[in-house]
């Protein structure tokens, strides 16, 4: 097997998106239960965003959502990240909060509803321009719940007319993901269920529109490292929404619910040439943390991605491809579970050490009184959360 | 194939609870849209549910939801609700909305949180001796979202305790009715997640103790006419809560999302003596209106019970068994799909109009000016919601 | 709602192909039963083939499948055929049942392999240019059972490669039919697991290169009718294999497992213009009549068939499309489901006598002596099977 | 965290039982591949699981299946497995591959043939009686393909009446053992399909009765592990079939899918006192090798079930349960999967020498000849396979 020494200078090409959302409270549909310490501000948001990087030293962005994270001067949200260590990235908006959106936004029968969707992409691309994002993410809550409520082939047509006007409105290197989803909150049909949908809408506009592949968001049984290669292979997988789920869209940690299935997808990652300097996806956490607390959750996280990163890297892609064209199919098998199950944390406990971060992110955070600051500080407001 | 004469008997036995929660707004854990009309006190509520009753002749009792549904004076209720013509029904509890049980009720490590959950329950039976109810349903959020997070085992354990207690509490024909779901709130373990589950906590109680089975409560392709069975010979099979779902607890109109299905287990019921006058099986609906009108939604929902109620008693069930036992399965899979694709509707209407009900209910309710009316007085005040 | 006389014009556009091998033994890992009369030549397949034609009228093509269907002379096949009343359809490969293909065929590490799987593919071609058919059909079996046994991402690339040397082969109209299946017989990875991949293949060949959407070869409660209505707008769905499925690739008799589903489906092949004499899609059964009997089997999935299409042509799309446009999601489902729940049967009986055919094609086939004779006269020889 | 050297001791309490026919061919239904060196003779499968026992001291029995494995001197055979080291264990009856079955056997209308599959199950207690053998375990492939064709309900009541005549028969501590499975290869209804038949056939039979989960037989998404803890507090978990899958009974090496999964299940018997010594669960495999050497599966099969119940038996529960007990959820997950993540496999090499086994089972095995030897000398003669 690959030695952790030979891999460990892959390891400083890592970067992961945080989500501003994820500090603030979620839920289910029941019930969202509130905690201490819990952000009031946009500005909170980021702070805590970057003490997960800087226990880490693997969250150096922090994703905004339009209009939660709205402010008055991105150009001063933007260099108040920078002072906390952090930039801001991708730019997610949000066409699922609006009473108008109640039957579609960016697929409405009405003109004026989905010129109004529009609209809103525009804005967020000007919120983009002051931040300096590349990657305007969208996600569509639309669909319908009942058979025959909508016409589900006129929705397609208008919400590819919808998209070419806002990826012109893209400017740069600025590129469109868009992103897939099984179903919920639509619970008969959704306008981009998967990932042929949306590939099929992203090819249309154009080489800077991309897709964006959540883990949470398939049917069950998919298998999802299946289509990380096949999006490589097409070029068209923009970034990933990590989390992970045991039945729908649970979002809980990442690695949480099926490590392997975690280490499987970063292989094809890496082997499809999507990770690190080499590539042009965007990794990005999108969780809640409806029972846990936040920040560590969001620590773990991250850790989690790395852990898994790292026994990707260490399967030996020359054994394993000896192997796999001799037809053993219990060697390539082993040599590919070998990696996986390596206990890599040690190793990078060191080289954590190696690079100035704390060998054990989690207990350093623990330990820096963080947490029990901001429980104290942050009483009275109104705690961030989905509405 | 048996005639529709022969079976117009039996439907006058029909009685479907509507649940008062299905008049208020409800929605997913992303959006909960408001309507105008929205009741905004128990009472409203009880008037929506006596008017589907007034249009349907089929929804006789309203359940109510503890504390959604507190009030000061439940003999007060009682009267309100028999002179709008209707009786109130089964009383659920809730366990999952207060701070407190963010990690279990009845099944909590911390005995004061499971006494607390304990006392909510004997709160629920005194309303049940106000108000005549038979059956305390308890549907149970509980459950873990990480593998470690809880002991599975040990809170099987409590739990079978904590419903012993609530259990003494009953009296007279009293019912403790225990609900099973896959999965939702919780996202790695529920507490109550299949029938099996709830068959063994329920028979270790006694007599008075029985299952809910809700239809969208399921894993993915599981056959649910077989659980109706099986627990209608078991003797254990309460309630049902009615709805429809494609994927998860989507919670949409029963019938909606497979209409075959629902007359499969339709079958089953009166298969197994459960309908009717011979049964002690309690039909109940348990849906959200997120997007369409709420009362023409429960309309609809108790007409498409008693659409396929009706087909279900159409089955030449003599025919079916001669067809079983010659092992013919084309012809008995014909006999039963006749039953199916028989259109009743023509039939029904004419039937009604003997019974003193307008032939097309929908029609009748959209053209008797109460949505209007309740549209343009239930103004101000705070509309009625899951929370 | 739209009339039964106003759609009858387009029933007589109703055309399917069956399979060659519904009427040989088939059955699942653990047992193949046979049963008398099972055919044991190609012709006597194709004769009862012709017989659910005769019946129904429905049913004008068989589709082969090489090798299974192999003989010295395709002209003569065809003549016989003709003489039957039918011609000869579809031209199916295969190559799952060859040792060489244990781990691979058109996507094989070694290209000897490939070579000969494409081989076999040219023979096919040969096959259609002189049954005169116009598809070469592919499914391919091939995947992989366990992670790291195969490089996916190779195996697409290696497919990209084969496919396009069998699509050069192609001549005139003909068409190459790539099919996509979920899993089965590969258990860990399927190399066209899904539409988005058959799309992109075929996508990359040419105009001639189409999709083949079988029911049962899907995820868990994937919306088909909204895969059938966006080939269709992509202009890739060639043709379907029809069957019912309650958990896997049950191969059911279509229409038995979720007749709405079916309906919906159909409403979306009329809606998108993919049927009769408007549409480019081949409409076709692939089943397995594992306890069932065969040519039964095969004439209740055309009735079921045609039943659906009817109810689906009956939709009053314009009023469907107002309801849409006003937001009224209820009605816009009862609209919808008006047709649906329309029993067509005493209409189709009616209007089959007028084409000549008997109303009732079951109890017609059953009373004509045909099983009969074939049950006594097709014994000794080798019954066709899938092997 | 526990340190291996504490747990060293219970490993060697582990017992798993390998199946006779996992050394023969399968596959699915569309092609069963042959193999080299498969035996032919019931002495050859024994002589192969004794090869798994000798490199691995894991796997001591054979489970045999009857008729598969029927010979007409079973204490011959006895004698010639003890030679080899081995062990007989479960006894495992088929009433799916006589053509009689084919619409049900204990379950069937026509009394005669269920007297026939009672019958059946007489002689393998004859078996039983011959071999020392002490469970019995059916697995029921009955079930009916097509709503309609059986009645669901009078098969329950057959069933009941069936197994409570097979299970009088039994003697002294022999065990009935029930498997149940969600479908396969019933397609509509499976007349054993969770868990919960399962238990109420069983415990209406007696102490002697129990069930058999198939890590392989669930619906989407099910919690294994829930069940393992559920059956375990009922007393009624007899026996598990460990295999693999990731969408229906794949019947892959067990733990390759996921194998996380595995751990936890494994966590679950441990923690519910079904392991080893202290327990009465039999540990048995049930897996197809339809692409893979078959001896080296079932080694590399039950090394993974070793390997997680030493990371299941790592587990501190100590702190454990305290974290679980103050709510700290991270904590307690974090502790969980501290086990998981423990790389056994070093400390299991040394602790094998210690026991007189090789360090690398499977190494060891490829380099004994053994597989070349039977390569070489099983040449001529029927391959052992399903029918």
């Amino acid at each position: 097997m690959t030695n952790f020494a030979d891999i460990s200078s892959r390891l400083t090409e890592q970067e992961i998106e945080v989500p501003s959302w994820a500090y603030g409270n979620s839920g289910t549909r029941f019930k969202v239960f509130g905690s201490p310490g819990t952000p009031r501000t946009v500005e909170e948001k980021v702070a805590d965003a970057a003490a997960v990087h800087r226990f880490t030293g693997l969250a150096p962005r922090v994703a905004l959502h339009i209009p939660w994270d709205e402010v008055d001067d991105y150009e001063a949200l933007r260099r108040f990240a920078e002072e906390q260590g952090i930039g801001l990235g991708t730019i997610n908006s949000n066409t699922f909060q609006d009473d108008d959106y109640k039957l579609g936004a960016l697929t409405h029968t009405d003109a004026k509803i989905r010129q109004k969707a529009i609209d809103h992409h525009f804005a967020c691309i000007d919120v983009m321009n002051a931040t300096g994002s590349r990657d305007l993410k969208i996600w569509l809550a639309e669909g319908s719940n009942y058979p025959g409520q909508a016409d589900m082939r006129g929705r397609q047509d208008r919400l590819a007319e919808s998209l070419a006007t806002i990826y012109e409105r893209l400017s740069g290197d600025q590129r469109l993901v868009l992103e897939y989803k099984f179903f919920e909150p639509s619970f008969y049909h959704t306008d981009v269920p998967d990932w042929g949908t949306a590939y099929t809408q992203v090819a249309a506009l154009g080489d800077n529109a991309v897709v964006c592949l959540d883990t949470g968001h398939h049917a069950p049984g998919t298998n999802i490292e299946f289509i990380v290669a096949q999006l490589l292979r097409l070029g068209k997988l923009g970034s990933f929404d990590f989390n992970s789920r045991f039945y729908a869209d649970d979002d809980l940690i990442v690695g949480a619910a099926d490590p392997y299935q975690l280490f499987r997808i970063l292989f094809e990652v890496v082997r499809g040439g999507g990770y690190g300097r080499d590539g042009d996806v965007a990794f990005m956490l999108d969780q809640c943390h409806n029972i846990e607390k936040k920040i560590p959750g969001q620590i773990r996280s991250v850790l989690n991605v790395q852990e898994m990163t790292a026994r990707a890297l260490l399967v030996d892609t020359d054994a394993l491809t000896a192997a796999q064209e001799d037809g053993d199919v219990l060697l390539a098998n082993e040599i590919f579970m070998d990696a996986f199950y390596t206990d890599v944390r040690a190793d990078l406990a060191a080289w954590r050490e190696t690079q100035g971060l704390p060998a054990n992110p989690m207990q350093a955070y623990l330990a820096s009184g963080y947490q029990d600051q901001i429980e104290a500080e942050r009483v009275g407001g109104t705690q961030a959360g989905w509405s």
